[in-house]
């Protein structure tokens, strides 16, 4: 199997008032990926090549459309032609074990990955509350951009990458993907969490660099994730789904402070420190 | 017609070494929409309420179903108990002149937008290439960070939406739009210009608030577009395609410099200015 470029090189002109230059630039791959359920269709992403197992079986495993079925294997579906398009056709095999997808009527286009459901209920009514846990403390979630950062690889050579990663109550970072699609990233590692029999993922956190739309709560809702930490703005479905799902919601995460979405209100326990004084 | 909030407020727990503070924030809304062609489904996006018809209109566009005809109506496909959510069908009419939208099988889950289509291809080749226009200069599009701004009231707000605005060679702007989804967006600049007929976009620049991937690059192309000026980093198979379409397609935009990423030479009379020295 060939090696996938991640990023690729092209010219570019830099231009300032004095001077204008050419040179490489490093840019991010964005390429089609279909996924199949034991040869169905069931969704195509634009991502970024590398890990697509990961990426098809976490989708799958968010979308509800294994329904508890244990995966037994995934393969690129190379259909005829040894070109690189038949890398971006993976199926998930569950031998039969799942239901046939349901074929649905038209096409999504989300920025937040939501694949064609009717409904927002759809997404969440096959999920069951999360377990209450003791929360992480503040300012561990609090370290997380800092923590992550090393594993950001792509984003270092590129700018235009979002991770996802996984940590534990201590903060370490146990996991990173990347990928052109927030929601991609997340499916990576949802799927390698599932593909090492690790799910669900009670206890542990899930990072996202950027924003926290409803889809990514609602992935992390069913990889079993107590946490979710944004770098950025939830939306106003986003918190909702949290309080829903009494999943912790963390946005705005600086090293210097943060803001709780979710639950509404925070114990006083569960303030930063000794110092803290919740009014 | 209710008016449909785009933002909405809830109760957040500010917290830093100091203190934890509860307070109100408010938070960009999505909500999901599902867009019709003559009453056949084309497609379903998480979007930000607000300019539907535009999001509806712009997106067949893009997307290629309407296929030249004319758009005679647009509305919402009230059915039957009179609830929020008869404000999330949106049918665009073309009195049937056009085509019946093809059935994709499966969805497409993107960050990109892109809906559902087969290959890469199949979203480009009905585009023709660009015609050759004047280049607008670079400090002009320099600027445009800066002139979006007092547009993008809902960043303002939320700090949670991309925008897309409309300029001309003077670097005036003439429309924004802004949406949780960066596409939509886009979508909604493109539907409000079809509605006002005024597609093409021949001598206009398209300005966008995050990155340029690939779809962003194909609906400017598709609305006629000379000019894309992303604020961060464009991907791979967006420069690839902003080449192929003449698109002059620039990124890493400040003030006082960006990068050139299509074409990829610039002319000695595009330079920043007269200190502007090529090499």
């Amino acid at each position: 199997m060939a090696a996938r470029r991640r990023t690729d090189t092209h010219l570019v002109t830099r231009v300032d008032r004095r001077s204008a230059r050419r040179g490489p630039d490093e840019l991010i791959v964005e390429e089609p990926m279909s996924i199949q359920l034991d040869g169905h269709r069931v969704a195509t992403t634009m991502r970024t090549p590398g890990n697509d197992f990961e990426l098809a079986v976490g989708f799958c495993h968010g979308d509800g459309v294994l329904h508890g079925a244990p995966v037994t294997g995934v393969r690129y579906c190379a259909d005829g032609a040894a070109s690189d398009s038949e890398f971006n056709v993976v199926t998930v095999d569950t031998g039969g074990r799942a239901p046939v997808p349901t074929p649905r009527l038209g096409n999504t286009t989300s920025s937040c990955g939501v694949c064609g459901n009717e409904a927002i209920d759809e997404l969440c009514t096959w999920l069951a509350p999360l377990p209450a846990t003791t929360p992480i403390p503040l300012p561990v979630l609090a370290g997380l951009p800092d923590a992550a950062m090393p594993g950001q690889t792509l984003f270092a050579a590129t700018g235009a990458v979002h991770a996802a990663a996984v940590f534990d109550a201590a903060g370490r970072v146990l996991l990173v993907r990347e990928d052109v699609g927030r929601h991609n990233a997340v499916d990576k590692v949802v799927g390698r969490m599932l593909l090492d029999r690790s799910l669900p993922a009670t206890g542990l956190g899930l990072y996202v660099s950027g924003r926290a739309s409803f889809e990514l709560v609602q992935k992390a809702w069913a990889a079993g994730f107590g946490t979710l930490v944004a770098v950025s703005a939830p939306t106003s479905l986003a918190v909702q789904t949290a309080r829903r799902a009494g999943l912790r919601l963390v946005g705005f995460t600086r090293a210097d402070g943060l803001n709780v979405y979710a639950p509404e209100r925070i114990g006083d326990d569960d303030a930063w420190g000794s110092l803290a004084e919740p009014t």
